[in-house]
C-alpha cells in the first residue's frame, strides 16, 4: 500500500525540483507519475529531442528515493505534428474535424498517428525503459476522455468496413444479421457502409452497436501497440493505464488484458455533480461523493487488473470541470485513500502535487497550493502516510458475491434505451449499492469470468448473455439474480428466438411478452411479502412457465419478481429498498448473512482487516464486539473511518 | 367498416406466409398493406428486378381471400441509388446533407429522384396495377416524417427561386410584399434569394412562410407524379396516403385532393408523450391517449377525404419512438378501433401484423409477438372483427359544427409565435376539445369549404383569412366564434390595414391595438356572467366599434370576449372552461343543445348509431332513456364503449 | 432634456412624411434618427446612388423644425455587396459562414468590408455632413447584437495572429504567458495559432480571453474608421453609438472614447424576460422591468460618455424579440423617460415612430400603431414632452459612490466561471442594486477612472486589477468593498503570485486558499452582527493576516466578511440583504447616510432636483418634509413619479 503523486516538472522552475522531491518524500510519497503531456517539450520540433530537462527531472526524483511512473505523452500530440497531417485529427458526429488546442484530438483510426505514437513511445522507452527508478509505465492518459473513442473520420470508416468484412465475411451475412431488409437498408458491398451518423432518424441499432464495438477495438489496437514497445524496451516494468470513472466508451476488460495494472482516476465530487444522482443525493453527499461511488470503481477495476489495482489520480480538493465544484469535507481525502486500500489497491496517487496557476486546470486543487504551501488534501495525504506504517498489507480475498459487468450490453442499452431515462450503468450501480448496503464485499467481474465459488451472482440489466456465460451460470450453485432486460437481445441486436430472456430460459422458464417504459412520476406498486414497494421507469409482462413461482406482484396482480430454483428475475426497475429485499432474500438462500447498514456507513474486508467508512456528517457507533482497532475505534467520527483486525477470520 | 393490417412478407421466411395469411383472415382482417420499404429487395441492383418473391407473396395473400393495399416504396431509396447521385439527398438547416441509413433521406426537390420515384412507381403499377386482389395504392409513406418536408439543398433553393418568380412575377413585387425595405433586405433579382437559414438572427417571416409554402408544394408535386402513374396503370383502384398525427408540415388538404382516401397513422400514446400535453394529462391518460386525440384526427382527415377516411396504422401496443413507451390499457385497442368507425372510417388497419425482432422498430409491438403468438392488441382486434358482424355500416352525416383548419396559418404562427409557447395547433385542438366536451359532432374543414348548413363555425387562431372565406362566413347564418389572432395577418405576413382582425371587421368591428404574450405563471382573470375564469399566454387589447358588445372582461375592465351579431371574438388564450362557456353560449344562440360530458366520456353519431366511449379507468353510466344497444349497454366499463341505435334520429 | 424618435421614411409612402413630421413636432419630439439600415435604398446597385428620397426626407423633417441624427447604414450591407465578396460575412463557432437575410452579417475583421463601410460612410458624410438639420451621427447600430462580435473567419484568425505578435513580440513569450506547457500546447510560431473553437474540450482560457480582447479591438477599429470620416466631413456634429443593455461583448469604454455621446437602447421588459432574473422577479416586475435595470445602464453609459448620455431607443410598448412580450404597465413609458433624465440623460429617443406592419419587427410597438394612430406609449411620450417645459435642466453632479466596471474581467468570468451559474455581470448588478436600495446615487466608472472624491468604491467580482487601479485605490481615502474573485487573476489568466487577491494584498492582507462553487439549493449561513444571512453559489476560504478583522462568519466559523482598515472583502456570493448590510456599514464608515428604501421605490438626484420613482403597482407616500414639487407630490401613484426641488442641496 503506497502513495503516489502526479508531477509535471516542466511546469515549474528547475530550481524547485529538488525541494519538491524532498517534500514529496518527506510527506510519504513513494511513486511519482511524470512525462504525461510532455511531448511538445521533449520534441519541440520534428525529430529534435530535448531530453536534457527530463533526464535531470528523473534523476532529481530518483535521487530523493522516489520511484517513477513514466507516461507516454500520446494524449497530446503537439501542434507541429497535427499540422504535418491534419487527418490525424478525429472527426465528430457533426462531421467536423476536431481542432488542436486542448487534448485527445487524435484519431484512433489514423495509421499515421499510430505510427507517430509508436515512434514517441519507443523514444521514451529506449531512453528511460531501463532506468532503475522507473518502475511503471502509464500508456497515454484517460482513453476516451471528452467523448473521444468514436471518430467519424474517413480513415475510421475505411477501417470499419474492413472490421465488418472480418466479422461477417460477406455482405449478405451482414444484411441478414443487421436485419437490413427493414427499411430497404440492404448493402451490396462493404464499401457502401458509412458510420451511423447524420441519418434522418436513428440508424439501425445493429449498425450502431457494431460501430461502438469497432471503435472499442481501435482503442485496444492503439494501446496494444504501446504495450508491445514498452514490454520490449522496458522489461520487468509494470504497465498501467488510468481509466475513468463511470465511463464505458470502450471495453476496459479487453484493454486491461494487455496491461499489468488497471488504475482509475477517482473524482467522487465531480462525478456526483455530473451524473445521474438525484437532487437529494447531490445535496446530501455534496462534499463526500456518493458512499458507493469509489468502492464501485475499486471493485470494477480490481476485477480486471492482473496485479492489485491502483488509483492513479485521487481528487485532493475542488476540481475545475464539473458544473459546480465544491470542496471535499475535512477528512474525505484521507477516507477515500483508505477506502481504496480497503478494496485492494496497491497505490493511491494524488492528482496533482501542486495546483498549476495557468492553463485549463488552474482551478483544480493539488496537494500544494500554487504558492507552494501544503493544501488541506496534502495534510490528509500526510496523515495517511503516517498511518500506513501501522497497517500491514493483506491480500484481497475473493468475495462471496459477483456482479457481472459487460461493456457491450451497456452500449446496447445506450443505443436502444426504449425509455429516455433507462441508463444501464445506473441500474448496475443501483444493484451494487443494494449489495453493499447489505454489508457484502462484491467482486465486479467480466462476463467471461469463472464464477465458481461465488454464493450469489447478479446480472444487472445485461441484454447480451453469451452461451458461455449461460454455461457458467448453469455450472455454479450460486443464487442468480437477473435484472430486467437481461438476455433480451442477440449479439446482432435482435430479439432472441422465443422472446427474452432468450437462452436464460434454461435457468428460468419465462417469456417477456411486453415491456413498457414509464415517464418520471409514473409509479407502480409492487407487493412483496405483504409490504408495498415502488417500481418506476420500466415494467415487463411475463409469461411464466409452470415451475416459476411469483415472489412479488404488481398491484394488478401481474408478476414483478419470479423465481425458479436458484434463479430470480426482476420484471421492473425497482426502488432501492425493493432491490435490497430481493437480493437479501437471495443471499439468505445462498447461506450468506446480510447486515443492513445504516445510510452512509460502508464496510469492507481485506484479508483479516475490517474497514468501516462513515460518509455521514455525524458520528456512528458500530456494534463490533471484539476487534483490535488499528485505526480509530468503534465510534466512527463524521467522515472518518475505523480499521480493525478481525479476530475470527 | 373493415379491418386491415400492415405486413412485410420480405421480413419473414417464405414458409410462414401462407400460415400468416390464414391467421389474418381467421382473425377478421380484410385488407393487407404490403410493398412499403421493399425497394432494395425488389430492385437489388440498378435495373435488375426480383419480382418473384413479391409475386408469390401477393398470390399467397390473395389466395387467402385478402385484399391488398400495395405501396410505392419511395420512402426508402436503396443505397445503390443514393450512391449514384448523392444530390438526391436532402439538406438540413445545418447545411449538411442527410445520409443513408434510416428512411426519408430523399430530397423532394431533386428532379432526378423524382424521375427514379416515377420509374419504380411505374414498375410496381405495371406489375400489380390490374391484379384483382390489389384494391388500393398507398403513395410513399408518411410524407414529412422526421421533419423531412423542408430541404435546403441547392436544387431546392433553385426551384424556390422559380417558385417565387411564378408567385411574384418580378422581384420588385417580392421586395414590396416581403417588406424588404426593412433591414436593407431588398433583392435585385430572384437568383440572389437563398433559403431562409443560417442568418444571424431570424430571417424575414414572409421569406420563411414562402419557403414553407414552396416546400409544401414540392410534396404536392411529388405525390401527384405518383398518382398520375397509378391512375394510368391501375385504373379503379383507390389512392391513399397515410398522413401523420399532429403534423402540419405541408398542406394536407392540397395533397389529399389528388387522392381518393386520406388516411392517418394513429398512435395515441406516443403522441401524448411527445406533444404539448401537460404533466397531469400525461399521467391521467398515460395508457389511453387524450380522449379527444384520435377523434380530432378522424374529423380532420374525414374532412379532406373524398371517400370515407381510413386509419392506415393503428397502434396495437407499446411503440418504440416516444421518450417513454407505455402499453395501452386493456381494451384501448378495441376502443380506438371502434372510435375510428364511429367517426366515419371505412378501414382501420393495424401496424403491424407481427413485431419485427430486428431493425429500428424492433421494440414496436404488433398484433403478434415476434414468436408468432397473438399479442394483447391482436386479441382485441379479433374481438372487434367479431363485433363488426353485429353493426351495420351507416353513412356519416354532416355535423352542426365546423372547425376551420388552415395549414398556412399554422405555419405562420410557427414562424412568428410572438410568445414562446404560443402553439396554433394546440389552441385549435383546445377549441376542438371544448366542442367535443359539449357533446357535439364536429367537422374539421378546409378554409375553402362550403359552410352552408352549419349552425356554428369556429375559426381557431387563424391569422390568414382569405376574402373567399370572409364571403363564405358572411353568406352563412351560423354563429361564428373567432379565436385570438384570427385575421391578424396578410398573405405576405404583414399586419392588415386597419389592424387585425383585418377584413373580418366586416363581421365584427374591432381593432386589435395591442397584443401581449405572457410567460407561464402569469394569469389574468376574466369575468363572464359573474364567474371568474383564467386566461394565460396571450392577451389582446381591443378597440371595439359601437355595435360591439362586451360579453366578458379582464379584471382591469378591458374586454375579453366581445360580440357583434352572430360573431364572437376571444381576446386571449382562455382556460378550457372559459372556452367551453363561450362556445356553449354561441351554440345555444345557434339553437343547438350542448350537453356537458363528464371527463373522459365522449360521444359520436354515425347515421342513426350513437357511440359512447369511456376513456376513464372507472365505469360510467349514461342517462340514455331509450336505446337499442348493439354493443354494451348504458354502463360503460373502464376503457369500454357502448353502441346504440338511436330511436329518434 | 429632449425627446427623440427613430424614423424610417423609406418604409412609408412619401406622401405621409410631412404629416408624420408635423405630428412628431406637435407631440414634442425634437430629434429624429434616420438613415439606419437604408443602404439598399440609397445604393440599390453597386455605385448607383439614389439620394433623392433621402434628400427629400431630410428636408421634410428639417422643415418641420426637427433636428436629425443621421446613421451610417453599415449594420446591414445589401445582398449585392455580400455577393460581390462573401468573405465579408462572419463565421460562427460552428465554422459556418453566416448568411444574408437578417442583419449584422458582416465580419469586423474583413478589410474589404471595412473599406466598403468607409466608402458608404464617406458618401453619407459628404452628402449630409454639413446639413444644418443634421446635429448628430450614429455609427452603425448596436455593435455586437445577436452575438456578432466574435468571428472565426480566416481573416479574423489571420488578424488575430498579427494582434498576438503585437502583444507578445515572440511566440516564446506567448507560450509562457498562456502556460502552453500545460497539455503540450506550445506553438512554434504565431501562424500555428487558430481561433479557440472546435477543440475537444475547452481551449486554454488565456487563448480564449485574448481572442475576446482581439475581437473587441476589431470593433474599436471598425467604429474608429467611421468616426474619423465623420469628424472630417461633418465637423461639429455629435458622434454617438447606441450600445445595448446587459451586453459586454466588447469594451464599451474603449469604443466610447472615440465618440462624444454614449447612448443605449432601453428595453426593460425584454431584458427582464431574457436575463437571469428569477421567476418571482419576472412576475413581480413583468410590466415595469426590474427597478434598478434602466438606472444601472444610465449610470454605466453616463460613466463613459463625454457629453451627457442618451437613450437612443426607448421601449414604447411590447417588443417582438423576447421569449414572451408583455406590455408596459400604464405610466411606465413616462416613468422610464423621466428616470433617464433623472440620471443625467440629454436625449430620450423612442424606438420607433410607428410600428412597421412588415418585416422581422412587425410585432414591435411604436409611438403609433401601424394604422397611424397614437399608441399608449405615444400618449405617454406626449405627456413627458408637456412636463419637460416645467422642469429646468440641471447638471449631473458626481455621486459619492463609484462602482468600478471592467469588461475584460467579465470576459474572464465568462470563460472561466468555475460554477455554472457564476455570472459576473449579475453579481455586479446585485452590488448596484444593494447601493441603490440604500438611496445612493452611483457612478459606474471604468477601471482607469480617477476615484478621488468618492466616499465609497465597490469592486464587484473583478478578477483583473491593474497596478494602476491598485495605486488609485491606495491614493483615495474611500471605503473600499471588494467582492469575491476580485484580484484573482493576472492579465494572462493565471492565479497571481501569492494567491488571490494578488496585489490587492497591499490593501487587505489575505490569501484565498480555496474556492468552491455550489449548485443551486446549497446554502451556507453567514452570521453578521448576530443575525443570520445566506450565501450561495460561491464560497472562499481565507487565510487572513494579523491586521485583518473578521466581520462575519460562516456557520463553521470560517471568515465570510473581513476588513483591514478601509477595505472590506466578501468571501462569497451573498444574499441581497447581506450585500446591503456590508455596504451599509461601509457607507456609514465613509460618513454617508444610507436610507433603506422600500421595494420598488428608487430616488435619484440631478443637480438640485430630487426624483422619486415608484415601480410598484400600489402608491407609496414619501416622508419628504419640505420640498417644492415640480411634478407630482409626496404620494407617488402606482408606476408614477415625483420630482421636487431640494431646498437644501
Amino acid at each position: 500500500m503506497r502513495l503516489g503523486v502526479c508531477y509535471y516538472p516542466e511546469q515549474w522552475p528547475e530550481a524547485w525540483w529538488a525541494e519538491d522531491a524532498r517534500q514529496m518524500a518527506a510527506l510519504g510519497v513513494r511513486l511519482v507519475r511524470i512525462g504525461e503531456f510532455s511531448w511538445s517539450r521533449v520534441e519541440p520540433q520534428p525529430g529534435m529531442f530535448e531530453w536534457g530537462w527530463l533526464d535531470r527531472a528523473v534523476q532529481v526524483l530518483a535521487d530523493a528515493g522516489l520511484q517513477l511512473v513514466m507516461c507516454t505523452p500520446t494524449a497530446t500530440p503537439p501542434k507541429w505534428l497535427v499540422d504535418l497531417d491534419p487527418d490525424m485529427l478525429a472527426v465528430g458526429e457533426d462531421g467536423r474535424q476536431r481542432r488542436f488546442g486542448s487534448r485527445r484530438h487524435y484519431d484512433f483510426s489514423s495509421d499515421r498517428y499510430l505510427a507517430q505514437a509508436a515512434r514517441i513511445t519507443r523514444a521514451f522507452a529506449e531512453r528511460y525503459g531501463r532506468h532503475p527508478a522507473v518502475v511503471a509505465w502509464q500508456t497515454d492518459n484517460e482513453y476516451g476522455c471528452h467523448d473521444t473513442v468514436v471518430s467519424h473520420s474517413p480513415q475510421a470508416v475505411q477501417r470499419f468496413r474492413g472490421w465488418l468484412q472480418q466479422r461477417y465475411g460477406d455482405v449478405a451475412a451482414l444484411n441478414q444479421a443487421w436485419g437490413n431488409v427493414f427499411w430497404s437498408q440492404d448493402y451490396s458491398n462493404f464499401d457502401e457502409i458509412d458510420s451511423p451518423t447524420g441519418t434522418v432518424t436513428e440508424a439501425n441499432p445493429a449498425h450502431r452497436l457494431d460501430y461502438r464495438r469497432f471503435a472499442s477495438d481501435e482503442v485496444l489496437r492503439f494501446n496494444r501497440a504501446q504495450c508491445q514497445i514498452l514490454r520490449c524496451h522496458s522489461p520487468g516494468r509494470v504497465l498501467v493505464h488510468n481509466f475513468m470513472q463511470l465511463f464505458t466508451g470502450f471495453d476496459h476488460h479487453a484493454v486491461a488484458s494487455d496491461l499489468d495494472v488497471a488504475s482509475w482516476d477517482s473524482y467522487p465530487l465531480g462525478a456526483l455533480e455530473m451524473f445521474w444522482f438525484d437532487a437529494d443525493d447531490k445535496q446530501r453527499w455534496l462534499r463526500t461523493g456518493h458512499p458507493d461511488f469509489a468502492a464501485f470503481h475499486h471493485d470494477l477495476y480490481r476485477g480486471m487488473s492482473r496485479l492489485p489495482f491502483w488509483v492513479m489520480e485521487q481528487q485532493p480538493g475542488p476540481v475545475n470541470w464539473a458544473n459546480w465544484n465544491p470542496a471535499p469535507a475535512p477528512g474525505m481525502v484521507r477516507l477515500w485513500t483508505w477506502e481504496a486500500f480497503a478494496h485492494g489497491a496497491d497505490v493511491v496517487s494524488y492528482f496533482r502535487w501542486r495546483q498549476a496557476p495557468f492553463g485549463q486546470e488552474q482551478m483544480h486543487a493539488g496537494l500544494q497550493t500554487p504558492d507552494c504551501r501544503l493544501d488541506v488534501g496534502g495534510a490528509e495525504a500526510a496523515a495517511v502516510a503516517a498511518e500506513l506504517a501501522l497497517v500491514p498489507t493483506e491480500p484481497t480475498r475473493p468475495a462471496q458475491v459477483a456482479l457481472v459487468f459487460d461493456y457491450a450490453s451497456l452500449w446496447l442499452l445506450d443505443i436502444q434505451p426504449q425509455g429516455a431515462d433507462y441508463n444501464g450503468l445506473r441500474l448496475t450501480y443501483e444493484a451494487y449499492c443494494a449489495l453493499r448496503s447489505l454489508g457484502f464485499d462484491v467482486d465486479i467481474v467480466p462476463p467471461g469470468a469463472n464464477l465458481n465459488g461465488y454464493s450469489l451472482v447478479v446480472l444487472p440489466s445485461m441484454p447480451l448473455v453469451s452461451d458461455a456465460l449461460l454455461s457458467t451460470l448453469q455450472s455454479t450453485s450460486a443464487q442468480v439474480v437477473l435484472y430486467p432486460r437481461t438476455g433480451s437481445k442477440t449479439d446482432a441486436v435482435s430479439i432472441p428466438e422465443g422472446l427474452p430472456p432468450g437462452s436464460l430460459r434454461q435457468l428460468i422458464n419465462l417469456r417477456v411478452t411486453r415491456v413498457e417504459s414509464l415517464r418520471p412520476g409514473v409509479t407502480d406498486t409492487v407487493l412483496l411479502k405483504g409490504s408495498r414497494h415502488s417500481s418506476t421507469r420500466w415494467r415487463e409482462t411475463l409469461d411464466a412457465g409452470p415451475n416459476v413461482t411469483t415472489l412479488a406482484q404488481y398491484s394488478d396482480g401481474q408478476a414483478a419478481v419470479v423465481r425458479q430454483g436458484r434463479t430470480r428475475y426482476l420484471a421492473g426497475w425497482f426502488s432501492a429498498e425493493l432491490q435490497r429485499q430481493v437480493i437479501e432474500d437471495a443471499a439468505i438462500d445462498a447461506g450468506m448473512a446480510p447486515v443492513r447498514l445504516p445510510q452512509g456507513l460502508r464496510i469492507r474486508r481485506r484479508g483479516d482487516l475490517l474497514f468501516a467508512f462513515n460518509y455521514n456528517a455525524h458520528p456512528i457507533t458500530l456494534a463490533v464486539p471484539e476487534a483490535d482497532w488499528l485505526l480509530g475505534d468503534s465510534t466512527l467520527p463524521a467522515h472518518g473511518l475505523g480499521l480493525a483486525r478481525r479476530r475470527t477470520p
